[in-house]
């Protein structure tokens, strides 16, 4: 599982970079986050595709985690897809999107599902490779975080050796479950033989925007990676909790409650045109800190 | 009178061009004409101050049209912008942008007065340098063009032959008028003496989506300069018909009915990376005719 960052800014672009989106990549499929105004061309920039993708999650209404949607939502269906698109975000969304496409006259040439998100935590979706929860964040409006775990395929098949001992294909998916292979004639071909282990299960805890509170540290335990919005040094911290936002050794903090592995920030104010110290600050606290750069893939 | 272009491209971004936007500047303040995703940023790149500002004109209410106006609107307001914005936009956008507003639980730092378009032409809005009239266009929605036109300020004084004569401040304006001044002993000094020929009135017609119909003649008749959409070049005439828009040749037949001085051609639709074939077919019929090209600026 990697977090490809599209957007590391607060509210107001500047320094060249953009609002909140970024991209979470499981066997090949993309999971996009939030849709802050340009994520369209960002994600065409950095070779994120449009058909890989088809989950998309906005943690709450302010617009530099939403105003990109139309406009993607909108380029999918010029292109033709086909396949449906779903999105998981606050329930008034619905009607907004609805009216947008109305007033354009456009029918969507692909199913957009809504789904919206509920008061507090909950399941969003589960597949056969992932499953994405949500939980509450304290911001200046409802908003919620996202937890998304990676499930395991099972264990992995070796070709060359499946085709040496001539496994048959519909055998395959037993083979990932463990089993040994057994021969018309009795002869057992033992799994560790055919396969290896299996991609590791991964956690990855989207914080969203939020103030320094522990309320949610129960939802994002033992998270690989942790994203926590840092949107002022520590020098700002009374702005930060004025406006319900966070900073570095809070993220930090946040990172070490919950046993998190790694700490990836991001969300910086236009104030700032140096982020090496948001980092600075923030390993002070929890050495594993990462500054979400645009266009940089991170693992999880 | 300059246009800056900050988007030529029609609705799926591509090969690094925006969607439309552009900025008319006159006497140093900036009208906005439409709001494509991505234009907030595409000012800050070109040097567009906010602050000169304050009038935005909204086509129709096709996305690329207008889905960069929320983060702007938002934008202006987290910098603390205190001078009224005016809106000239489809009547729809109001209660769209009021719950966009709404949701995020934003008051904005200052009056956003909206002007919705009329259904037919009309005046939108007339100061002392500037006047803006709207007249349909056809395309798949309803869509207006924008009609802008410089006004003359006057005869442009003379600084330095204003203080030698010893001309008091307060009859600077009847100068401008082109009234001579008359000394208290009746001694008078020719208009001439102080001022020279002010700037010229200019007329700048902006076209927006439109298919190839000579029904809007009458509203761009003799323009210095006239924007029209060239969406696909002339091989995809039918394509351009079906879909409401229009090719480089029919584009430049409106400029020669027109009667207009110069051609300003953009919109152009994703499937082109090459833009110079635009041209070359446009001057066939109208020699003077430009490529928008992002950040170029055109004197009308």
């Amino acid at each position: 599982m990697k977090v490809t960052i599209l957007g590391n800014n607060s509210a107001l672009p500047a320094f060249g970079r953009n609002p909140t989106a970024q991209v979470v990549t499981i066997y090949g499929e993309h999971l996009l986050i939030d849709c802050g105004e340009g994520t369209q061309v960002q994600m065409q920039k950095h070779g994120i595709k449009w058909s890989k993708l088809n989950h998309i999650f906005i943690s709450h209404l302010h617009g530099d985690h939403y105003f990109g949607l139309p406009g993607l939502i909108n380029s999918m269906s010029l292109l033709g897809r086909q396949a449906p698109v779903y999105l998981y975000a606050p329930a008034a969304i619905m009607p907004m999107m609805q009216n947008i496409l109305d007033l354009a006259d456009t029918v969507l040439t692909y199913p957009l599902h809504f789904h919206p998100l509920p008061e507090g935590s909950g399941m969003l979706v589960e597949t056969e490779t992932f499953k994405v929860t949500c939980f509450p964040v304290e911001h200046r409006i409802a908003c919620h975080g996202f937890l998304v775990e990676s499930k395991t395929k099972g264990r992995k098949l070796l070709p060359v050796q499946c085709r040496d001992y001539e496994i048959p294909r519909y055998y395959y998916d037993r083979l990932k479950m463990g089993e040994d292979y057994v021969r018309k004639d009795g002869t057992v071909i033992k799994n560790e033989l055919l396969t290896t282990e299996g991609p590791e299960v991964k956690k990855y805890a989207y914080c969203a925007d939020t103030l320094f509170t522990d309320s949610f540290i129960q939802y994002i335990k033992d998270a690989d990676t942790i994203y926590h919005e840092t949107t002022y040094l520590h020098a700002d911290a009374e702005k930060a909790k004025m406006r319900y936002h966070s900073t570095p050794i809070q993220a930090a903090e946040i990172a070490k409650m919950a046993g998190a592995k790694q700490l990836l920030i991001g969300h910086f104010s236009s104030k700032y045109r140096e982020l090496a110290p948001f980092r600075d600050e923030a390993m002070t606290v929890f050495p594993n800190t990462l500054v979400a750069i645009e266009g940089n893939s991170y693992d999880v």
